[in-house]
């Protein structure tokens, strides 16, 4: 699963199959990597399972960007409490003249970032603050389910497999009052469960926290166990190392009252069901192996055709 | 194709279609957007024609990530070329003490940035540095053709319509020997038109400038156009703006040196046929209007089905 060394990948006199890796090659940076033909098929495959999952649901389908704005999630809360973890997007302010003698500075290996100031969008750390916004001052009449995908971005400085700092999640997202919000949140919790038997992983649920900065995890973190706001599905994704695959967030007004969402009368609740894309197809590969030809049924079936 | 006001999105007593627009809906910062269910579905369906326009190629599909080593960018000339156009991304490296002075600053509505840092990775530029790195040191005894799709980043300063700050292109890379590279490049630029005529859309072939920063503009662009290296394809996205929906760029050797891939004896040329996904769709819609029952046979019948 790991890039092949470099003194392997001479000539593509084989195809380009030699050159690049079927499943993942690491980047230049810790965290970062790109993907194989193999790799982005088995996404597509388990892209079309959850898309079945979620059916009955006929949730609305948004498109959303990598990036999103600044002032979203500092509204949020965020920045306040996950500022280690936020990619913040800073760019050059300064004039031709100086850019020259900061080119000097790239070339020499130093510090380029003088000019440089902080802009009004960050990286997305979650794909579900792309939905609040657009339901600002709405009053809900109805339950709103959300079915989106999207790239995340959060500055981990630990590397361990599966761990990475860019990566894709398809997250489902329900807003409106409190027990259809919650009923709805325990349904998707069976059902993630039930999917990720049938790609025959073994699948444990249990209770977890964010990973607060200082001393906010004091504060929170016995809030959200006790709350039992926050789910985790783990698995293992590499011998030995296991992961949380998938998560189930109730968020009960967080984002309804910053937004200021109506339902029922008071203020919305919201909950996501989240599903780590890059840790799932890990872990049906390090349980099943690298050939199709060996995974669970519908995957396999979708990625050999 | 605007957001609808606020006052308009006041319940979802109709469904979630009154809250959520179903093409597109403006982000809280400008250049940036979420899409709605019928946009997302016209994207795919142009993906599926754009696959089917390249399948005789048999290129190798990657997986890539919008965000990138911020070596690779140094490296590859982007940050000496655009440096205005560049989204580097900084993390905070401060102390929880200092964190919570910070956390006071940004809820008084003042920079908070103090004690960020330039972090090792930016956001991607162009999805076609994504391959190159890849490549290292590899002697390609046949041309290498990639097919990518990934999330642009440009810290544009203007936001005219279909000028996005984060957008989605799709890119087919070739990488081989000089003549398999122009030969590619020709065979992309007729096949890029006949695509872009079958959806009916009135395309005109134009020579090309990227938007090189301060004085590399006066030294660069001649050399661009006697060259004949940018080729951009021109459509109109909304009611008199024009905009390059898609382009096909020759590099030279100039990837080939940075990254030192060989071919033929020789350093490896490469070029690259991108499309600009959301530009070609508001183009589409542009001509033919926002029901999918308009559109061009192959597009419509994807998205009404």
């Amino acid at each position: 699963m790991t890039a092949p060394p470099r003194d392997r990948r001479k000539s593509n006199q084989e195809g380009d199959k030699v050159v690049f890796d079927d499943l993942m090659m690491q980047g230049e940076a810790p965290g970062l990597a790109t993907y194989g033909p193999r790799f982005e098929e088995l996404i597509d495959a388990l892209q079309a399972g959850l898309t079945v999952a979620a059916e009955e649901e006929r949730p609305t389908r948004l498109g959303i960007q990598p990036v999103i704005a600044r002032s979203v999630v500092e509204r949020a809360g965020y920045v306040e409490a996950f500022p280690h973890l936020l990619g913040a997007v800073h760019t050059y302010e300064g004039d031709e003249k100086r850019w020259r003698s900061l080119v000097g500075e790239m070339e020499a290996g130093r510090d380029w970032s003088e000019e440089h100031r902080m802009s009004d969008v960050v990286v997305l750390p979650a794909v579900c603050y792309q939905v609040y916004p657009h339901l600002e001052d709405v009053e809900l009449v109805e339950p709103c389910t959300v079915d989106i995908t999207g790239y995340c971005y959060r500055h981990e400085r630990s590397h361990e497999p599966g761990r990475m700092r860019s990566f894709r999640m398809r997250e489902f997202v329900r807003v409106g009052e409190p027990e259809s919000v919650t009923e709805w949140r325990g349904r998707w919790l069976e059902r993630a469960r039930d999917w990720l038997s049938s790609l025959e992983l073994e699948v444990a649920v249990e209770p977890a926290t964010d990973p607060f900065f200082g001393g906010a995890a004091r504060l929170m973190k016995p809030l959200q166990e006790s709350e039992q706001l926050k789910w985790e599905l783990v698995a293992e994704v590499e011998g030995g190392t296991r992961q949380a695959i998938a998560s189930s967030n109730y968020h009960k007004d967080h984002f309804g009252g910053t937004f200021r969402i109506g339902a029922g009368g008071g203020i919305a609740h919201s909950a996501c069901s989240a599903f780590g894309l890059e840790r799932i197809a890990l872990a049906v590969i390090n349980r099943h192996g690298e050939s199709p030809e060996n995974w669970p049924l519908g995957v396999g079936k979708a990625v050999a055709r």
